[in-house]
């Protein structure tokens, strides 16, 4: 696998081994309760938005300077303890030399759906050359965010896939169910170049620098688990797995994934990232039932509540911090991506009062 | 209450006790598997389409003769094993008076959106006269259906205050979720003035001769289990209470509610529907855990699986069938509604198989 024969692993990672978020990532005990928003860098700030004027989504992902600048302005401004990599689900994809494009208010719009055998055979091989923009970028926010750590990002297999055969957005995924169900090895064959797309975006990633990564699966939450098992867990295996050598974090997370927490860090994930819909202390006994070591998970503050009163979001805070420390560690989280209207002031003022909290 | 004082509870249904979807919801030995759909009634019907052109959704929705032949097509065309009348969620507020149209492609759209105080206050209220044309379609319906039980419709007050709230169709439920949590006292007050009309359609159909009601909580699944019991429960057990004397099946769903289903049945549901996320005998177990008689469920094969080829299809029907026999009765449905793409002759085909399992 290209991808492979150019990796150094451990070679590129920074010494952070105190930042907050790793040492909650492994289970440590963190000098304080660390907290990161999904969507941080983005829609919600307006530095983003003046940024990002006139520039198109896809072009600012392979903008080295631009997209280190969108990554670093959350940090800056929230103090939140860790970055993620500013960058879209199909970044690798439209490297690939997909036909894809991001449309404002819709999402990634594929020009010809994947659905035959002879689509899936056409679909190019990810070059670690095509996202060196990216990896630039990544050299670029190593140097400049001092002790921060930087989350790496990818999309997971099913979700990547999702978007290909439903050529869009989707709100029932019934190609994609009923190609997984009728043609399975077809599928399977599908899934498995996507996740050597992902791994080779995610090595990239961690050549360049990353500190730890996060795979988005993010409607995984619309399997049921035993489709889960059979359809995407290998997949999902495979990138985390691939990824095993450098000895980073992985977090895992999907939206509605109640039902699937623990088959996803059986997928191979240091921390499960869990939404908003069931408390973290019942996640963790869901991921414990299941044997292995206690869970680290990531969560789970509803993105929804941040446009309620701040009595609210305070009492909201102290729960899910509360909760979590049923885990073995705890990073402070949305249970999904922060909302395009919030705002950021909330943020910051989140931020301050996890800080303020016992580790 | 004007609608109660209407009321005069189970004279106008008809006797068919030996339903087999009536049998089956009182946890009885029906003499076939019941199966019908969720949606069945629509847009995925040709003689729907062509029945409908150029008529606008709400129209449809107040003409007794149209609605009735619509709720009609899909009974005679695969033979299922109940009606459900052809209505929409938000048909109650538009009789009453509220500024809401149906747009196609988007949902329901809300001129004004209510979120204060003053807006709640001026939600009229819902005159059983205002829903006369859906009562008389509801006569003409059981007229004509033989042996074959209605179903009565309506949506929950969560779900209708989703609408409501964000002014349409939402992904988050940010104002929705904002306001019952910063103004709980201005939240309780507008979902109980929700349940109310809910209480009052229903009522008016049962008038009117429908055999059973299904309250839907569609988008309910998008919150926790806690929000839920504080915010949702007292309302919905209004609607679901408040129907008790006339002695009907009470159904309840909404789609992603497998944390959700025994709160749900908890609201007063003498049968619960479950999404296709967990198997029916996983949701008899969460639903037998929390307490109280063995349940009766309903669901849950995937829609988007009705696109797979037949052998899948089969191989799923059977498998819902099996996991249902846990229940103390089941009826076969989908886990969602009716996908528009779907072809008719796979629902027909389905429910063919259906009928020829052991019950």
């Amino acid at each position: 696998m290209p991808a492979t024969a150019q990796s150094s692993p451990r070679s590129a990672q920074r010494d952070l081994s105190e930042a907050p978020l790793l040492v909650a990532a492994r289970g440590g005990r963190p000098s304080r309760l660390p907290v990161w928003f999904m969507r941080q860098a983005g829609r919600s700030l307006p530095e983003y938005r003046a940024l990002r004027e006139g520039v198109p989504m896809l072009k600012s992902c392979f903008d080295p300077e631009m997209l280190a600048e969108i990554t670093l302005q959350p940090v800056r401004r929230h103090g939140v303890d860790a970055a993620i990599l500013y960058s879209d689900i199909v970044v690798p994809l439209y490297a690939a030399g997909v036909d894809i494009d991001i449309i404002a208010g819709t999402g990634p719009v594929v020009a010809e759906p994947v659905r035959s055998a002879g689509d899936v055979a056409a679909l190019p091989v990810l070059d670690p050359a095509q996202v060196s923009a990216v990896a630039e970028g990544v050299g670029l926010l190593v140097q400049r965010l001092g002790g921060t750590p930087l989350i790496g990002f990818a999309g997971a297999p099913f979700t990547l896939a999702s978007y290909l055969i439903e050529g869009g957005p989707s709100r029932n995924y019934e190609h994609t169910k009923a190609l997984m169900h009728s043609e399975p090895e077809l599928w399977h064959r599908l899934a498995g170049r996507l996740a050597d797309m992902a791994l080779t975006f995610l090595r990239a990633q961690l050549d360049a620098g990353a500190d730890a990564v996060q795979l988005f699966d993010s409607w995984a939450g619309a399997l049921s688990v035993r489709d889960y098992r059979e359809f995407v867990l290998p997949h999902s295996a495979k990138v985390l797995g691939g990824l095993a050598d450098y000895d980073v974090p992985r977090i895992h997370f999907g939206v509605g994934t109640g039902e699937l927490l623990a088959v996803m860090r059986e997928a191979g994930a240091d921390v499960v990232g869990v939404d908003w819909r069931i408390p973290l202390d019942e996640a963790v006994r869901r991921l414990t039932a299941a044997g292995g070591t206690p869970p680290v998970v990531q969560g789970n503050l509803d993105p929804a509540l941040l446009g309620a009163s701040w009595p609210v979001i305070e009492t909201e805070v102290r729960r899910v911090a509360a909760e979590g420390r049923a885990a073995a560690g705890h990073i402070f989280n949305l249970g999904h991506g922060v909302l395009p209207g919030t705002d950021p002031e909330v943020l910051t003022r989140v931020v301050e009062l996890v800080h303020s909290l016992e580790p």
